[in-house]
């Protein structure tokens, strides 16, 4: 390996760069005696794995050399009407194929929109905790965060309509449904409301979707796209129905502002992986996606309710947990006065893992709040790293020393 | 279709996106009917369809689950340890796969290095013309482009010189075996020349490589990397030898600015598409390369040597063309005072496509030159489509109107 003999001068937007802490928690984490609560992987026993293999032999047979070709930066049509077909029947959400672009996962979709809107210094409205992911994708164009309590039900719109009026934010970011890191999801009431506010302020909303078809009770809310059409940015995935692996996602938005994105996303990296996006609509062609996600969500609706009643039993009661509607997370708070990073420090002593919050405020200013997945681990184990937790959560407590 | 009420205040990177010319004109030869030299494709005739398929089929049965989860951002670590294998083997490039990064094509990794390295206002040292993708990816990030002569062997060294005394220049983007657009190789000499002027003024080079395989000489020169190991950033694709729309390619870095790609490139879309790196690999592991790229090099060499013979014998002698050592491109210069835009609405008139290079001068203030691609027409259109260029050629230079 050769390193530099000159320290080269790097962009200013470069020289904070911090790996980020869940990355490296989940190397403290890989070993395989560890219970983790820790990542945001799905379950991988329901990736369709002899569909896919179906799927791919099928679309080389029929189409090989095309599939394996340069294809357009916005995306394979067919599936991108997939996308608006399922919209208009599952969610009251009309797009035409025209208005989306398919991406690398959602976490392109950031980065492609905050190139389009972020000028450093920009003010961006987020949800206090926020997903870490977007904090990452959003920071690299230095835009100054302005975070906006997030409450079981959404955003606290008095929060929301006073720093809409002290900022000059052109753009909030939210997770309506199953929130990561919290599993909120936003009341109906909470959605219109802060669509009125953004369409008033004249505000782009990015919403972000990757876990609304994970549903336990059959409960659903209009998307923000549906109530303020020509203002909002909705970004989706395959990631958490189909495989994370083949990184399929895309952004919607209204035509004008999509013209730039797919110039920026040409520019970025040309276009998706075009094998991948064919396989996936092969795949879809050929499969019942409603049946598959009804599989995951059973799955992980029975995982949720066991870490729950695990938790009933075994945490103490000053600890608070929130149980989610769907998606792949419970929240965690510890009174106040404690930091959740010592109680990660037990835990990983008894081997099992989770994340301490605090990565996901963007001003890093709350330290008493943690996230539990419950996606990636049987029943049988959930109990087991609940239990040790417990454990954990009583010597926190009594203060007993480490 | 909705349209915003409102216009959104844009990042002022966004103001002024223009679509690609090459883009454009993409569209308009897309009629079956046109004989393209415009495109930049490779010949799909060469895609290896049925071991691709193979190769999916045997790594999802080996290890389906493992296949569609979320990896690591670095990339399959096997992968790239076949990258390094294959520079020490036929480059005398010395590379650890920690220095290596997989990425969505190449064309990405000229995202992530403008994003580590340039603030608005930067001076980006290129080829004058330069590869109109890198132009694109590097714009995003508002440099002051310097342009520097691109001649038949490489830069012109004194201009380098010159532009390195006069700028504060941090890095130099070059395409040093059969550049897009110009097809020229760079000499042993110059690359010795510009290594060592790069190394006293502390400038970081970007050596992108996608087409040195496709070598129809059996020379071969060094590498920047390996004459400059410290401060070359080389960029690498399979686009060119197994398939394009798989999207794989990789930058290799110093381990110190590779911590850092790696974290840009987490935030821009988490990792490259695992499924398709572990096809890739698989299909590494079970085919020879080697036969696979002489096929491929076989069969350009015979489509450039069909071309140049018909030029020989159908173009005006006043209209220059340079033939290439290998790549997919011939260059083009009419007399200085045309304009190759004029060549090309004659050539569509008679259903001829080629690529006018003024958009691959940073500058944008060279308008007799043209790009002719040979790599994705069959020998017998390419005579017929020349003789139509020829006659074209003779009507502009005769100054009939068109």
């Amino acid at each position: 390996m050769s390193t530099p003999s000159f320290q080269p001068k790097l962009a200013r937007r470069s020289q904070n760069l911090q790996a980020s802490f869940i990355r490296e928690i989940l190397k403290i984490t890989a070993q395989k005696d560890v219970i983790s609560f820790a990542g945001g992987l799905p379950n991988p026993a329901f990736f369709p794995v002899d569909a896919i293999k179906d799927a791919t032999a099928k679309v080389l047979s029929a189409d090989g050399p095309n599939v394996l070709q340069y294809t357009v930066t916005e995306g394979y049509r067919p599936l991108k009407e997939f996308i608006a077909n399922r919209y208009a029947e599952k969610n009251g959400v009309q797009l035409t194929p025209e208005e989306i672009l398919i991406t690398n996962g959602s976490q392109q979709g950031m980065d492609l929109i905050g190139k389009l809107m972020l000028n450093p210094g920009d003010e961006l409205l987020v949800e206090d905790p926020s997903f870490i992911g977007a904090i990452q994708a959003f920071g690299i164009f230095e835009p100054t965060f302005v975070p906006v309590l997030l409450e079981q039900d959404g955003m606290n719109t008095e929060a929301l309509e006073q720093m809409l009026r002290q900022t000059n934010a052109n753009l909030c970011y939210t997770v309506p449904n199953y929130q990561n890191p919290t599993g909120f999801t936003y009341s109906k009431e909470k959605r219109e409301a802060i669509a009125r506010l953004l369409q008033q302020h004249e505000v782009l909303m990015v919403e972000d979707n990757p876990y609304g078809e994970i549903n336990f009770t059959g409960r659903q809310y209009p998307s923000f796209q549906s109530l303020y059409p020509e203002g909002t940015l909705l970004m989706g995935s395959f990631s958490k129905t189909v495989s994370p692996g083949m990184r399929m996602g895309w952004i919607t938005a209204p035509v004008d502002l999509m013209e730039k994105l797919v110039i920026i996303k040409q520019a970025a990296d040309t276009h998706s992986n075009y094998f991948a996006q064919r396989v996936l609509h092969q795949y879809l062609s050929d499969n019942d996606l409603d049946l598959h996600i009804a599989g995951i969500t059973e799955a992980y609706q029975l995982q949720c309710k066991t870490m729950v009643s695990a938790i009933e039993q075994y945490f103490p009661e000053a600890v608070k947990v929130s149980v989610p509607d769907g998606g792949m997370f419970i929240w965690g708070e510890l009174p106040v006065h404690l930091d959740a990073r010592d109680f990660f420090q037990r835990a990983i002593q008894r081997k099992v893992a989770f994340v301490p919050a605090q990565a996901f405020y963007a001003q890093g200013n709350v330290k008493h709040t943690f996230r539990l997945n419950f996606s990636n681990t049987v029943p049988e184990l959930i109990e087991e790293g609940i239990q040790r937790l417990g454990d954990c959560l009583k010597e926190l407590l009594s203060g007993q020393k480490n």
